[in-house]
């Protein structure tokens, strides 16, 4: 580690954002999903899709925004983001009563646009490229409390209490699989698992369209691809083009191995989970079950995050009437 | 009560149950599902489809097989099924290695044979009106243990260990909704509530085109149903044309009323819980949620139970397609 490292999170900051999320926040559960060749195989798949609002991110949000709640419910609460951190801030400050500016790019689908704003947050929707500044101007000028997406210690604890779970829930584990994009999920995951299970190997896993990640990992030095280049894979979640500069310390110091999936693998597997697991996931939340449909891993029990389901109905349709599938 | 009734199944049967099947079947989580019109208005599902057999038929089928496990290893099981309970006893005798045989009717569809034979157990196929007596048949020549489905006291109390994780789970429920076809489930579930909770609700949710169920229970009398009725509903695990022998006494004495939902409004709820919830219910599981969104039902807070999630691939992306839904 560099001297100038910024210090990285403790498993006793996880235990305490555990404690903190535990009453709005569901203890997933782990589903065991059948390989399609073999039904003694298994995959245990811990579904952070049946979250409230669909997706893990809201264990981060939530974790954070109860550390600012003098400021928040004084100024309120403002996010940038188009996709599942935007609900999960929505969702906290509806039922905690907190005003919020959820600041979204003019490129975000209007049925994303319209569930923020269902829930009672005003949209703010700016040029892409002004999200991060518009952001910053509701906290200079009205003293509002920011909601980072990922790259945050209060996020990255708040993630990580789904690896403490999951200890618990399968306490034989061998290897777990997770997504990777901004890296928050995988460096709370990582930190609590190998704080307290060290030989436990966490594998993240990414698309092949945006593997900047193991680019990074493998080179030993943060790599950013340009978006025109993320953007091209259907997993909108994992389209982030860098880790940031507090999640990567953690996924260099913990993070086992980074793995790549393609689109045609992210359908196929979208697909086996409805069918086989009965879970509705994104292709976000698919390609931890893509990689171990597809991929060559380290041996052992396997639990793969499923990180989250808000899935686009007439896509999902698509993916399941597919006969190649 | 007749005097000739058969004794009813009693909470410590229940308890008794719970232990016994601790190993295989899964604590369901109970999973909010926001009202499509008012984020405020939350019905919980206990999503029983995310068993490893995709049902709760399970939980009966195990407690059942636990029972005569010496009968089962000399001599194999046997029982007649195309659905969910089917696949709950295959599955089972796989995990234990016991000998299955499961009588199916010819006009099972293709993939649900399939998928029975994939767990290894052998699947006789026979004319629908030939199914009991060749189950009866592996019985008296054989010596195999016979599953029934639904009406058995330990299929009962199987089922019924639903109803003790679900007081636990929402400690302040006051309506609980249930589907109901043979009455297994149901039976089990009013008897684990009502001996706890009295005053909690119990409603039966059935097809309007199945709805001998509702019938009986405003009468007075079991009433049977022709099945070239009850077979035009798509809820294909609610077509049983009448309530059990075993299943009707519990049925009238603990359960407060049956109400039904139109082939359209099933539809819609399993649209719903797809988009809302991210589960996978097949039309039979989504009948309580169909109810809960279109029917005057007591007034508290309510769990619905999803029964089930094994649906057709093709059948949920139409459902999901629909422009009207």
């Amino acid at each position: 580690m560099h001297s100038d490292s910024p210090a990285l999170v403790t498993l006793a900051d996880i235990r305490a954002a555990a404690q903190r999320i535990d009453d709005l926040v569901l203890r997933t559960p782990v589903i065991e999903v059948p390989h399609p060749e073999d039904p003694d195989r298994t995959l245990l798949c811990k579904a952070e899709s049946l979250q409230p609002t669909g997706a893990f991110k809201l264990r981060g949000a939530y974790n954070a925004i109860v550390q600012v709640i003098d400021t928040a419910r004084e100024n309120g609460i403002v996010a940038q983001s188009s996709g599942n951190h935007a609900r999960a801030v929505a969702w906290v400050a509806r039922r905690l009563g907190l005003d919020a500016v959820i600041v979204m790019p003019e490129a975000a689908p209007q049925p994303k646009i319209d569930a923020v704003r269902a829930l009672g947050a005003r949209v703010d929707v700016v040029p892409n490229s002004q999200r991060d500044e518009r952001a910053a101007q509701f906290v200079t000028e009205r003293g509002s409390a920011h909601i980072p997406p990922y790259d945050d210690e209060r996020i990255i604890a708040g993630q990580g209490t789904i690896g403490l779970e999951l200890l618990e829930q399968v306490t034989d584990v061998e290897v777990i699989l997770v997504p990777i994009s901004g890296g928050g999920l995988i460096s709370g995951i990582a930190t609590a698992v190998k704080s307290l299970r060290p030989e436990v190997k966490v594998i993240g896993v990414e698309p092949e369209l945006a593997a900047d990640a193991q680019q990074s990992l493998r080179s030993g030095e943060r790599a950013t691809w340009d978006v025109l280049d993320t953007y091209r894979t259907i997993a909108d979640g994992l389209r982030t083009p860098s880790l940031g500069e507090r999640t990567w310390p953690h996924v260099r110091r913990y993070v086992d191995d980074i793995v790549t999936v393609s689109e045609e693998q992210i359908l196929d597997a979208v697909r086996h989970l409805a069918i086989a697991g009965r879970l509705v996931a994104e292709p976000s939340g698919a390609v931890t079950t893509a990689a171990w449909l597809t991929q060559e891993l380290p041996a052992g029990k396997t639990v793969a995050i499923i990180s989250g389901g808000s899935t686009d109905p007439a896509l999902l349709a698509r993916i399941l009437e597919s006969p190649r599938l």
